[in-house]
């Protein structure tokens, strides 16, 4: 989990829940000099804060504002190069549609050394909340998570429609809300029967 | 998260490592009379669990002793209808390969009030260990968990393996050691590309 003395640490905040944070994503934020935290975190997680630490909200809300993206590499790798010991507070899990492969990349190519942390993400704390298990023994083998940002029509779309609409198991529409019809219309029209079970969750495990 | 007045908790333990366990998950141990726990997972864990409460391990490895697992409902029926506060702990997250959807359906039947509490799954924690976005804007728009643990050859398998070879994104299989070439060979069989990047990652997050 840990490269050699990790000056940033790239943290799962969980689902929004202040209880499903992590011990280990605790001892980063108690240990932080500055927190570039995500929109979407729980401000009751920055309390795990020590006073002196400069705390940001980089509005990093999935999906939007990408240009906002090399300020946030930049401000981390700035800090970083002062000695200040970086927390990267991200909603859900670093590394499931969380940017977290960007920022760690862009953190290797400076000479940064990073810790990852991984993060109860989204789906499962939605699950959990709906009593809805992922995968069961008799009822699905497997589980996807995928994006709702693609644009199902798109051409060249990364979402092979026709695989997603076969997949074997659970589908999890990520920021799903936006394009709830024209995921399910695409679905739909590559085969997935109508009368599968669906639930739409929002804002799962949070008040 | 919670029904009313849980009396048993299907707790994820998270992928191994003792600090990625949820703040959640330690207070239902610290409340604990009862703690029926995976043989996976680590007996540090249960440090957090008051000297009174009862430590059992069910040595539910995954997918073995089926024979075991009604067992194990009933001890945790028997336990809360006798008032006791239970913490059943699970590796990873209940709903994730985890069993936690049937022994959520045993509760219900039983009339117990429970809570899911969602736990790091252990695709989560060996990404991050490994340095491996399991999406990521420009590579993968989803990422799906399967399970290693049925034959791909299978008459009658839950795994449609053409759909999941054509998957637009990553694959993790989880408890894949064992079946390791049958599934390396169905997916190629179906179309995956053999020169598709790979890593196969035990006991991740684990000393």
């Amino acid at each position: 989990m840990a490269d050699a003395s990790p000056q940033v640490f790239l943290v799962g905040a969980g689902p929004g829940h202040p209880g499903l944070l992590t011990l280990r994503a605790v001892e980063c934020l108690a240990q932080a000099d500055l927190i570039l935290y995500d929109q979407l975190v729980p401000r009751q997680l920055l309390e795990h804060a020590p006073a002196h630490a400069e705390r940001v909200c980089v509005g990093d809300l999935p999906g939007c504002h990408p240009e906002r993206w090399p300020q946030v590499h930049a401000a981390m790798i700035a800090a970083a190069r002062q000695g200040k010991r970086v927390v990267r507070l991200k909603g859900g899990d670093p590394f499931i549609f969380g940017r977290g492969g960007e920022e760690a990349e862009a953190l290797r190519q400076a000479g940064i050394a990073y810790e990852i942390v991984p993060g109860v993400t989204a789906a499962l704390g939605a699950a959990a909340c709906a009593g809805i298990p992922l995968t069961h023994r008799l009822h699905a083998s497997a589980v996807a998570f995928l994006t709702g940002h693609e644009q199902p029509a798109k051409p060249g779309s990364h979402l092979d429609w026709d695989a997603l609409a076969r997949f074997p198991g659970t589908l999890v529409v990520y920021m799903g809300m936006a394009r709830l019809p024209q995921v399910v219309q695409a679905l739909i029209e590559h085969g997935k029967d109508p009368a599968t079970p669906a639930a739409a969750i929002r804002q799962a495990t949070t008040a």
